[in-house]
């Protein structure tokens, strides 16, 4: 079975196509800066064709076709037909109290997600967006829907409850949704190369350290916490974005600097974080660098994130009685050796033990605990896009 | 040396008069709704007089002086006359950076709690008119002035500093300040009755659990992080304020409910917490009785609210690479057994093992513990005018 992939951003489309159950990646590519004059499309088919192209591209449904007219002038190249295509799977940011499994799209489901859309108003219009799209492109396929926050619609009431007036809660459905729950599936799913069991015999705590960063507590197969809430800007400290803080002290700041409420949000979510603390911009390895170079900005942010990373970890371990897997992933998790050992270092209480070497010398996935540890910790590449066509797989496989 | 502690607050006035160092308390009582008719004033000298009486107060200098007054025409039961009075002590809830330790009121002082006033409007403004009403009733009495933020000024960088653009936080010296620090210092030195070394010598949780409410880690006689912030709101949830929260969960209920600053200010701090989740007040005693009972809405405050105890012991464990002494305190520490019960259950991987028994039957302070667990777990009464008789009295005993 041929499946298109397709994870639709503000103003971007990542996009695969794999053949499954064998999750087989036959076409990858995404497109940047739709809307813009500048629009940038990059496509590769298997390892002959490499496309990469500066062009406008002014909204999803022109980018989509795009895709799909580039892939159709390519049959011959592909190894299979676009007519072969069974299903398109589309990642969804923010799927509310209702939507934990992946489904099929109806019209009822658009309307769903439609009407949720303040809950995500820079993701849900565009996935929107896309799966309109693919329905005029492409009227017979199926689609299906995997949610950002589905896997985490297992965390108990007392995890997910803000201590705000319990009325207004409901009212507006505020609640920890939490995110990046495709990609912590895949790493548990990841981590099964490395053990002796399935990932439902341990209890879990994944750090996805990306731009995006997320930590999360799977106790025996299921989530129980997650450090993002009511939006992704929760939690640890991300590349722009603040994670915890004093919710008073954004409104003192609010007073003092006279900031509206779009102001403050973007303040917290598009001007903190790595690049508010360090003031050098928001890629980790610069910061590093400049780190090793005595820039005291840098020290201090590595410090702090370091700081907040531990304390989820010792948070989670408290909720879950104990811990018997670290896994990390996403691009600093599983680039900066040094961030990791950061995080590792003073937990040996609660049986972490990192061992320095295949911590440093890890290329790729693979342990980097010491042999005798009680916790296993594990670097693993998450990948959400083989999720999301194992989900659109296993909903439609049985009608292929 | 007879001392006289206040802590006013911005419609009270607490007191204790003591004779040190031997710490023996004379005279204690408050006067609250300061500012109304119907102010309420308290007083009690040893066991032989009590008054309770409710009359106008209009501000904090006529409450002082009713108090002296009062006192001097009762100075035959006193066993002191009030001329022999040799200092008073302040609490002053807000020091920021510069105070760490109790130290002498001068007009410099002054000018700088004044300078700072805005870092905490509900409470220095009220401790600058005690001072005032002070030097002009007892000109010539030393006052002196502990800081409640000021146990906190050890913390490291790494755990004050919240990730917003850095040259933000300096300009408007938001970090995180902590609170409650004259409690902790109470907790940690009574909790020496039941240790064989001094405070200095452990890894210690606090757990100050009143109707405010905070965590505190002391690492080896530091304080090193703790639960409140840039204000008292953020960390636990308290018995009025909804403690961490996504900031832009806030925003959202800000645009979605038309609040100004004002009213989300109140809302997080006033409206939340036990109360806003309960629906039923913020005394801890009635949620559980109706939790008993099955009310739903209790029994998830009661979760919620030992759910994120338990994270903030973890998260603090992780800092000091383990823990050595849990300690609670305050109303509900003191005598909430239950939510003693909750907080400690599953923690045992860390080395916390209550006794059951013990901790349903402790009446006052005391070890509940079992007998050879890593972790001592005591039940301490934290006695905030004790620690500031006794900064008075070193400050001001050399000259005596």
């Amino acid at each position: 079975m041929i499946i298109l992939v397709l994870n639709c951003g503000s103003s971007s489309v990542k996009f695969q196509i794999c053949r499954m159950p064998e999750y087989q990646v036959l076409v990858k590519g995404s497109i940047s800066k739709i809307g813009y004059s500048d629009a940038a499309f990059k496509l590769q088919i298997k390892d002959h064709v490499q496309i990469l192209e500066t062009l406008p591209i002014y909204d999803h449904k022109s980018g989509i076709n795009l895709i799909l007219s580039t892939l159709t002038i390519r049959e011959k190249s592909l190894g299979f037909v676009l007519t072969d295509l069974a299903a398109i799977g589309h990642r969804i940011v923010q799927g509310g109290e209702q939507c934990n499994d992946s489904l099929l799209i109806t019209p009822a489901i658009i309307d769903y997600i439609e009407s949720i859309k303040e809950l995500a108003p820079l993701h849900n219009p565009h996935h929107l967006a896309g799966i309109d799209a693919c329905a005029k492109l492409l009227p017979d396929i199926p689609q299906i829907a995997a949610f950002d926050n589905g896997f985490h619609m297992t965390l108990p009431r007392h995890a997910y409850l803000y201590a705000l007036p319990l009325e207004l809660t409901e009212k507006h459905k505020i609640r920890r949704y939490g995110f990046h729950g495709i990609a912590f599936r895949s790493m548990v799913a990841q981590a099964q190369k490395f053990l002796p069991n399935g990932y439902e015999a341990y209890r879990i705590v994944n750090m996805m350290l990306g731009s995006g960063t997320t930590a999360n507590a799977v106790y025996y197969g299921k989530s129980i916490d997650v450090s993002t809430g009511f939006t992704p800007q929760e939690g640890l400290i991300q590349s722009t974005r603040a994670g915890d803080m004093d919710a008073a002290a954004l409104l003192y700041l609010m007073k003092k600097e006279n900031l509206t409420l779009s102001d403050a949000d973007t303040l917290i979510n598009k001007k903190s974080g790595w690049l508010g603390l360090s003031g050098m911009g928001n890629d980790m390895r610069e910061i590093y660098e400049a780190s090793l170079n005595g820039n005291q900005r840098a020290i201090d942010t590595i410090a702090t994130v370091c700081h907040r990373f531990r304390k989820y970890i010792g948070a989670y371990a408290a909720e879950m009685g104990g811990l018997d897997l670290l896994l990390f992933s996403g691009g600093v998790g599983e680039n900066a050796w040094y961030i990791r050992e950061a995080v590792c270092t003073g937990l040996e209480f609660m049986g972490i033990a990192l061992d320095p070497q295949k911590n440093r010398d890890l290329s790729g996935e693979g342990v980097i605990s010491t042999t005798d540890t009680a916790v296993q910790i594990l670097v693993v590449s998450a990948n959400e896009e083989q999720i999301i066509a194992e989900d659109t797989f296993d909903i439609l496989g049985h009608s292929d």
